[in-house]
């Protein structure tokens, strides 16, 4: 039995989600389950259609970004997920998709703002855009750059990654983790729907403005922290 | 044989129908089912996925919100489902959703206009949206004042919860109710189809008006009232 | 052998196509089919699910909207269809809906531009939107008068109802017809495409215009009329 | 065995894979497959729903629009796609629909700009829109006229038809093309994707610019072209 089986299998049923949720089209996202212990994650091979996935075609990494096994050649922003992994030490799955209304508003280069509790059962700041990348960064290295471009729009605002598990990648696409892959999933979901849902608010009332802190904090503690009493 | 067992069985029914309606993601939602003689609800558990419900999870809670059978915490949602059971007493059941349309207009802080005769057929009023909550509210005790809010804007507005059986709670989502459980989730659907419809219908004319009083009441009172001809 | 069972069974199945194509929510829609020579149609029974219908619960009416047949109450829109089958004398089925984007823009009370091709294959009108129904109208005889309302609406405008088989009742929902129910049908679906895509070009560019005249008869007269080669 | 099987069988699974993408209504889309040895090209029947096609009969076209062999008649909008083939000697498949939001750009006559990455990943141009046709064009010849607008709009704006395998025809409707149908077919996919992401980046941000040329060059470098390394 081979030692990384269980983050392929965790990969690749992860990344079977996708579809179902409606968050991509053809090949148009990946998924990478990490091993923190072997120091390494498994992560979809580049522009190969879910429904052709099996676990032994996840390809295995290690943090810097180098194959450490598999037959194929790993997703094309594979080092942006090594990135996140080696900066951030309590995440141990990533999601990247082009999900339709989440994509508009990293192309629209706009943070989402926080218009409602449903998004503050999640997170109590807006989903940060990050600012078109530069040249150099864009020509040098660009999945390592947009990795480390997240890390610095995290430090910048003040935003703690284990409490905001999303962002917006200006100009391209969402990218979101979580404790595992299965998570990272789920907060793609659940930020497509944020995202559907601040685009319909603000049609519906072009001056909606930020839900009120005291909502925020109640909401979100409601879920997260000490004294949260939603779930079993 | 368990004496709540019917409404377990009626509010897992109804529980489940949430994801087939396209209502609800996850586990954003929660429905419950009244026996008024025992004076208790049965409710879904919190933060269990549909998928994963089954009659015996259901959790048996009063009218004050106490908890009177079951292993599973109930729904966080519990005591605003025991406040307008308490309040309104001709209801057997209650749904909450975050269903995205109606749920854009609550973060938009609008109540949705009667455009149409769709809306018409079942209420003649403009389904209300609260108003923000204090902060005392939020801090003290939410989800009772919650259900509190709810019931104050019915007096306020003099609507008539049996006419009315739906509203927006502000910057959150939808309640909805009815006679019994499967009726308020046909609610939350029919809700959703309105909250729809009068986002497009202000796309396609932002000077549309409110539908005439005539069509209104002949409507209504097509489905509903003693001269009512629609149905069996 | 009943002598309505063939306009039975074309009702049946006809209503039976509403929710797989997108067009309804729960019972709000009605399909009916005529037999001229027995000068009767069949229509679904009123407020009853597509999925408990069969060819024997659909209900015998004659174009003066008495019924002749059946254990139930006919649709409550069934002297709409009455009206039409008896002004008309050379439709054989109709429609109505309340799909989403064709009644937003009835509630709207906007017909719809003709801005492409699409449109144009199957009429080279606007799709009309009657005003709105004085109150005496309503509430002397509304079904009625709402089919009369869509008779005066082509008589006015000079539209012909076997080249535009659909129609937006103002503040309503559409109606639509053709030689049988099945076509009528067909033509709720297109109508409804028709609506969203409209909707569609306005957003996209608001200073949308026309289509020309040149490509609307091209387009009309490659699928209609003596030198069509659209089909087999 | 029938020499044209192949392309028959091509244009086939091609044809059936246009529901399934979300990308017609009833009959409103005809894929064909070329052999270039042959001089010929497979395409659907005029008006048949694609669940009743078989590889059969599918009609066999060659590139002057003469039909070869087959008993039914091709699609109507067969000599456009014989003027594509014509002139483009690098093409084996070409795809036309009225998905909703690209034909919604093709009514608003304006091209899609180029907003983010998921563009740049399949071309470095807009999405080009061709402007209305000459009423001579209209009535002359008008299927031949419609590929010859395809030709010319690409040569007047230097746009490389391998490169750029997609067009709106004003007033009308999308084609797209590729060395397959399969490949067409995945690019009409793409572009009304890319049309919907289009359509919400507007309306989130009105002021959204063109994505910029060092991210173009990228994205579109990482899947295209000697140093891509997007794939196995």
């Amino acid at each position: 039995m081979n030692k990384y089986e269980h983050i392929k299998q965790e990969a690749f049923e992860a990344n079977c989600q996708l579809p179902g949720l409606g968050l991509v089209l053809f090949t148009f996202g990946n998924v990478s389950a990490a091993d923190r212990s072997l120091g390494v994650f498994a992560i979809k091979p580049s522009g190969m259609p879910y429904e052709k996935l099996s676990p032994d075609k996840m390809v295995i990494v290690d943090f810097e970004g180098k194959k450490v096994e598999g037959a194929l050649r790993p997703s094309s922003d594979t080092l942006t997920h090594a990135v996140l992994y080696k900066q951030w030490e309590n995440i141990g799955g990533i999601a990247h998709t082009h999900s339709i209304y989440a994509s508009a508003w990293a192309q629209a280069l706009r943070s989402i703002p926080l218009y409602g509790t449903t998004h503050a059962d999640y997170t109590t700041e807006n989903i940060p855009c990050t600012p078109p990348m530069s040249n150099e960064a864009i020509k040098d290295n660009y999945e390592y750059a947009t990795g480390m471009q997240i890390i610095h729009c995290f430090k910048e605002n003040g935003y703690n990654y284990e409490e905001t598990e999303m962002i917006l990648v200006g100009s391209h696409a969402p990218f979101t983790w979580g404790k595992n892959a299965a998570k990272a999933v789920h907060n793609s979901a659940v930020l497509e729907y944020i995202a559907k849902m601040a685009t319909l608010t603000e049609q519906v009332n072009p001056q909606a403005t930020r839900l009120k802190e005291a909502l925020i904090k109640k909401h979100f503690e409601r879920k997260h922290g000490p004294d949260s009493y939603y779930g079993q």
